[in-house]
This record gives structure tokens, C-alpha cells and sequence, in this order.
């Protein structure tokens, strides 16, 4: 199969300009004179805030300030990068990390979950608060700026995410049913996990919103006997979605759309969205209900499965800015604002916050494996940007500042539910 | 085990006055001239709004007026009792149903369920629904007004619900495995489900708020080795609870305590709530938060098992009035202001409505079985109210207008939980 990706003159606008251009190498010894005063003082603060946590940061005149046993050594390589991160230190940490005028000695997953887990330890400011959720506050996910935000980070080709993901692509959440399956199992498993949960039936219609490559859409026609309308508005992933459908001989039952979830038409026994309510943004969950309820029929249900967080807030600014523009991980409260405004009824939540951690656990290995193979598709900037991403989500779900939740509702007053989850899970 | 309440004397005040008085025997015959034309006017009207639902309403001059096949027809006997349903349909309702001015001749369940489907069909007008809340917003829960709600439902007698509750007198949910079982085992099973979700381990300690007549306190400390200190601000319960302790020996690891959920003190590895959150009110969910941030020690879970809607609205007036003053069903969205501000991490929800429904369904047949002996106890017109009660609520809950929430929690970041619910839930 072919992509469009084969080097990083590709890459997207936001990305190419930014952080992963040939200029952006690691720059070796380039300090700026002496470090002031106040520069070391303002270190010392701002560990201090954080609680002064195990780890040490090392300005570009080889001194260390923080903690005398760290876990991590924080190399800051000038004082640009320095004033930056007091600027907005999530995003410049991210760009700087990527660039190479940042780097972390020791283990970068103990180090995220250390700062992960002082910062949920910190008593939450409101006026602070309010302020970080400004500055990261997602782009609007207008139709527009959907595909944008879509193309940006799902259409940089599907020979990379081939490298390292499992044999059907999932780019979700897995489920182990035991920490020790393997990537492909726990994928499969979560497939069949979803299908089950929406308790499919043979010759039902199913609308897939968000669909990936296809692995859903195809499982849920391949083992349970249903038609699926799949949207996605990646062309590269539909592309690919329609000759997996094709090879497998089931293009008859499985129609990938490329198209927003907001120009579903048809009524269906049953929606389904995967990984999809991340990107719809939270001014678009009333939209987003309202096209649940104009595509579902009387008795039919549905499966909101998504990254979330305990409380509100916004993403990590540089993955938000860098990685998944448009993005926000929703509240349970705020996923409701889904769902009440057309009473559907939730029979069913699960919480699978350490199976995603585990899941990156995984994704972050293998991609180690290929990094070499990475670099010289695109470049350096390129391999330490997707290893930031994904050791830094690892350490968001491992501390629980990201939660990942699978939704399960049905229309108001639908009496043909099963009747208890153990019937529905059982062999 | 004594009980002070041996006949229709001792009810609450707010019902004693209103609707139980001997004076409040079924009125026959008793109309009040000619029907006016405006008045079948109104009805027919009335009954257009609510969709024309196959039921007849039959005025005190006798004649029929709505479906022509009607599956339940409503006798109103007097001109007094048609313009006090006008102006407040469901308390005067219940009210004038429990008097005996309006008889159901018909199966009443259906009846009730016709209304509430008609209702839930209705486009829901913002005006209407703001009016209808206002006028059936709950009484405040302070402090000394939890009380005196508590007092009206669940101080009128042990004696009484001995009658028709199991074996335990468990008066919330059942659990049944299959829809076959008894209610014995069906409330066991509900004892059992909230343990197993909760995990708890020997020797660990458990607060409970709002423990009945104690079922779960002794059965955790029976099963589960656990100590629990558990809390109810109503005396007669507790009373009977601490008896049952002493009677099992189980008197030094279940502490029995007189008082409100605000009044918790000490640390604790779990909560427990089961049906306490509809009396808590939702301006006090905040609070209840604060509670549960403050008594549970780190990596500490808990559940909360209630009644809800799938839209925010208030319960029936007339069953908020006369059967549980102060009471209020949440909305998912609703019940998260309970967790969220303390950024507790939701683990599982599980709604079993349908529970609730079989629940209900076999205490009003224990009810009925019973009837003459509660009639002895206090009069035809208590008998009348709950059996408008039981069954209101089985119409609920199947139609549903009502819903029953079991939600887990944990503190956030915990990562010492259960990896699936499968595990949880096996043998």
C-alpha cells in the first residue's frame, strides 16, 4: 500500500515550520554566557512550587540546581530556551525537547510521571488554572479546521504507524484481559470487548464515527454479522480502510465515508465512535448529540469511547499545539453534555486508564525498535517529538491525569437491554 | 424488637393532617352538579397535550370522556378535586388518589406507565419544565431538615416494613442475577455485587452513610472481615440495626451511629452509600464531596448507589411531599459534582433501572399480600398512597423516568485497582 510520506519534506505545516526542520539538531555546547542570579533563583522558585521533586536541572554553564540525588538531569543548553519555558513551559519544554535544546538524563518516564504527579499534588489555583486553560485552549474544530487538525496528525503516512502499531492498526486504547497479552491480542480483545458491549446482532446497521483504518468497522462485520457506514475524514486512513475492506471481500457490508461525523445521514440500530469525541472539542457535544439522536433508531445504542480526565482541563499545551491540534479530553460531567440534552441513557461505564498506559507501554517500545527507521523517514526533531508524546502520555495515564472512558448508552426508556453485564461479557 | 408506631395516630405530621385523617374515607357519589362545558373542554385538552393515551377520564356526572377503548379509566368524583389537578397535576393527584376522590378502574400500573411515556414523549418546553421544578423543588436538606425528612419516611414503623421487605430489609435496589430469582437472594446478590466492586480486604475499614436498618455494615463485617462505622440519622433503624449487630456478635466491628453523613469523623480505606445521595439534595453535593475527600485515606475507593434521571429534573411532587420530602433524583452529570471537585477518578458505572423495576415489582405484591394488616395499622388511605407509590415508581422505572446508578470511585491516580471487572466479578 502506498502513502504519501517517504521523507520529511512532507510533513505538516505546523510541524515542518516549527520543530522538525533540518536546522533543529541538538546544538552541542552553545551556551550563553555566564547564568545570572536571578535565573538561579527563579530555578530554585519554581522547583520549589512544583515541591521540589528528585530532579536536577542543568543550565548551560554546567552548574545543577535542585534536588543533590536526582532522578532526572534536566539539560537546559541556553538562556533563549530558558526564558521560553517560564513563558509557557509546557509548550517550549515540548519544541525545546524536540529541538535538542532540551535534554533529560536518567529515565524520561520517571521524570513525566515526577512532574505529572507534582503538579496534581499542587492545590489548584483557579486564577493559574484559568490562565493555563487559555493559553492551551484547544482551536475550534469548525468542519475546516477538523480536517486540519485531522490531516495534521493522522495523515503523515501509514508506512510510519505501520512500523510500530499492531497488525490491524489500531490507534485506541487496547484491552488486556491480562497485563501480560500481547499488543495484537489486546487489540483484538478490545474489538471484541466494544462489539459486545453494544450486544450486536446479525443484519443490524451500525455508523462508525472516527474509524481509523478500519479495524472496528471490519471486525464488527467480519464476526458479527452487521452493515457498517464508517466515517473519517483522514483521506490517507480511508484510502487504506477501503482496500482492507476490498481484500477481505467485504465491501458489500462495510462503506467507508470520508466525511465528518457531522454529515452522517441514514438511521441506525447502533453508533459507535472510537477515539473520536478527543477531537471533536468540547463547544461541539450538543452537535454531536444531536447527531447521535438524528442517526439512531427507536431501541438503538451506542459506545462513546474516549480519553478523559477526573476534572476539566485542557491537554498539555504542546500536545495540543504539536500533536493533536483541536484536541480535548473531556470530563465525565462534560460527556454527559453528549448525552443528556437527548436523555439518552447511560447503562454502563468503564474506566480503562491503566490499559492505556499499558497500550503506550507498548507503542513506546516498538517504536524505539524502529526509531533508526523513523529518523530517516523524517529526521531527528521528528523521533524525539514522537517519543515526548508518547512516553509523556504513558506517564499522564499511569499518574491519572488522563483517564480513559468507554460509554455505553442507549435511547431513553429502551427496556430491550441486557439484563446484567455478566451475561453480556461471559464466553 | 418494639416499634412505637401500632396505629394510624403516630404518622408525621405532614401526613397525618393532610391525607390519612379518618375524615379522608373514598367519598362516594358525592358530585357537585352539572359538568360545565369548559370543564370537558380542559379535559379534552388536557389529554390532547399529553398525546390522547388510551385512557378515559370519567367526571362526576359519570360520563366518559378520551379513548374510546381505554386501557384505564379515571373516576374523579368531585368539582373540587378537577381544578385542583389542574393546577397541580401530580400532587393533587397522589393526593386525591390516597382520599379516595380519584379511583383507576383498570390495571393501574399500566395507567401510570401510559403517563409517564406520554410525558417522556413530549417536546420538552423549557418554560413548562422550569415551572414544573420551581413549584416541586425539594426542601432544603440542612442539618435539623435531613433530619425531620428522614424521620417522616423511615420512622413510621420497622413493624411496617417487616411486613413486606426480605428477610435483611434491604429497601434499595436489588441485584438479580437472573430475573428469576427471589428477592432474598436477589437483595444478597446486591449485598455481594457492592462488596466485590468495592474489592474490600480483610481488616480494612469501611464508612458507611445512610445504612438503613444496617443489611450491608453487618454483611460486609460478615463476609469480608471489614470493620464499618455506619450512619443514619434515623433513630428507629438504628435501633434495629445495633440490635442485629449484638444478636450476631458483630457489635465490635460494626459501630452504629445516629447522625448525619456530615458528621463522619475519622479516616477510613472505603465509602459506602447506598440510596443516601436522592436525600442529600443536589445544592449539597459539594459538601458531600468535602465529606468524602476528608474521611478517605489515600488510595482509598468508594461507591455511590442511587437513584437518577438521564436529564436533570425533580422527582413527582406529590411522592417529593408526602413520601420523601427533600428528595432528589440526580442526573450522571449532576452526580459528578460530587467527585469532580475533588478530582475523585470514576472507575465503573453500572445502571440497573430494570433491577429496580423487578425490585419494586415484588415488594407491591408483598405489599398487597399485606394490605389488610397495614390498613389495621394506620388506615385505607395509607395503603392507597403507598400502593401509588409502589407502583409510581415501578412506572418509572420501567418507562424510564427513572434510572438506578452504581458508581465506583477512586482517589485519583490510584493505581491499586482492580485490572478488569471481569476479575472483579468472577467466582
Amino acid at each position: 500500500m502506498g502513502s504519501s510520506v517517504s521523507s520529511g519534506s512532507t510533513l505538516p505545516p505546523q510541524w515542518a515550520g516549527r520543530s522538525f526542520g533540518k536546522r533543529s539538531q541538538p546544538i552541542s555546547g552553545q551556551s550563553t554566557g555566564r547564568v545570572w542570579g536571578v535565573e538561579r533563583w527563579l530555578v530554585r522558585r519554581l522547583l520549589s512550587v512544583i515541591g521540589n521533586p528528585p530532579i536536577a536541572l542543568v543550565l548551560w554553564d554546567g552548574e545543577a540546581i535542585g534536588h543533590a540525588a536526582p532522578k532526572a538531569r534536566v539539560k537546559i543548553r541556553d538562556r533563549r530556551t530558558f526564558w521560553q519555558l517560564l513563558s509557557n513551559v509546557y509548550l517550549h519544554f515540548g519544541d525545546a525537547f524536540s529541538d535538542g535544546r532540551i535534554e533529560v538524563e536518567g529515565d524520561l518516564l520517571e521524570f513525566l510521571e515526577i512532574i505529572y504527579g507534582a503538579e496534581d499534588a499542587q492545590p489548584r489555583n483557579r486564577l493559574a488554572a484559568a490562565l493555563a486553560d487559555w493559553r492551551s485552549k484547544p482551536r475550534a474544530n469548525t468542519l475546516g479546521g477538523s480536517r486540519s487538525h485531522i490531516y495534521h496528525h493522522y495523515d503523515i503516512g501509514d508506512d510510519f504507524y505501520r512500523l510500530w502499531l499492531d497488525r490491524e492498526m489500531v490507534y485506541t486504547c487496547a484491552f488486556f484481559p491480562s497485563p501480560a497479552v500481547s499488543l495484537e491480542e489486546a487489540q483484538a480483545a478490545k474489538l471484541e470487548l466494544v462489539c459486545r458491549k453494544l450486544w450486536l446482532k446479525p443484519g443490524e446497521t451500525v455508523v462508525e464515527a472516527g474509524c481509523g483504518w478500519g479495524a472496528l468497522a471490519l471486525y464488527m462485520a467480519r464476526h458479527y454479522g452487521v452493515t457498517v457506514k464508517a466515517y473519517n475524514v483522514s483521506h490517507e486512513q480511508i484510502r487504506t480502510a477501503r482496500q482492507r475492506a476490498k481484500a477481505e471481500g467485504l465491501e458489500a457490508r462495510v462503506e467507508f465515508i470520508e466525511d465528518d461525523y457531522r454529515a452522517i445521514r441514514g438511521r441506525f440500530d447502533v453508533f459507535a465512535s472510537v477515539g473520536m469525541l478527543e477531537h471533536v472539542g468540547a463547544d461541539h457535544y450538543r452537535q454531536l448529540g444531536e447527531v447521535i439522536h438524528g442517526c439512531l433508531r427507536p431501541g438503538g445504542r451506542g459506545i462513546l469511547h474516549t480519553i478523559g480526565r477526573d476534572y476539566p482541563g485542557c491537554l498539555n499545551a504542546w500536545i495540543e499545539r504539536r500533536i493533536f491540534p483541536g484536541a480535548y479530553a473531556p470530563s465525565l460531567r462534560e460527556i454527559m453534555q453528549v448525552l443528556e440534552p437527548r436523555s439518552f441513557s447511560v447503562l454502563d461505564v468503564e474506566n480503562l486508564r491503566l490499559h492505556y498506559a499499558l497500550t503506550l507501554q507498548h507503542w513506546h517500545e516498538r517504536f524505539e525498535a524502529v526509531a533508526p527507521r523513523v529518523e530517516a523517514m523524517f529526521d531527528a526533531a521528528f523521533v524525539r517529538a514522537w517519543r515526548l508524546y508518547l512516553v509523556g502520555s504513558l506517564a499522564a495515564f499511569r499518574t491519572g491525569s488522563l483517564q480513559l472512558f468507554q460509554v455505553l448508552f442507549a435511547r431513553h426508556g429502551c427496556n430491550e437491554i441486557p439484563w446484567t453485564r455478566q451475561r453480556l461479557l461471559a464466553e
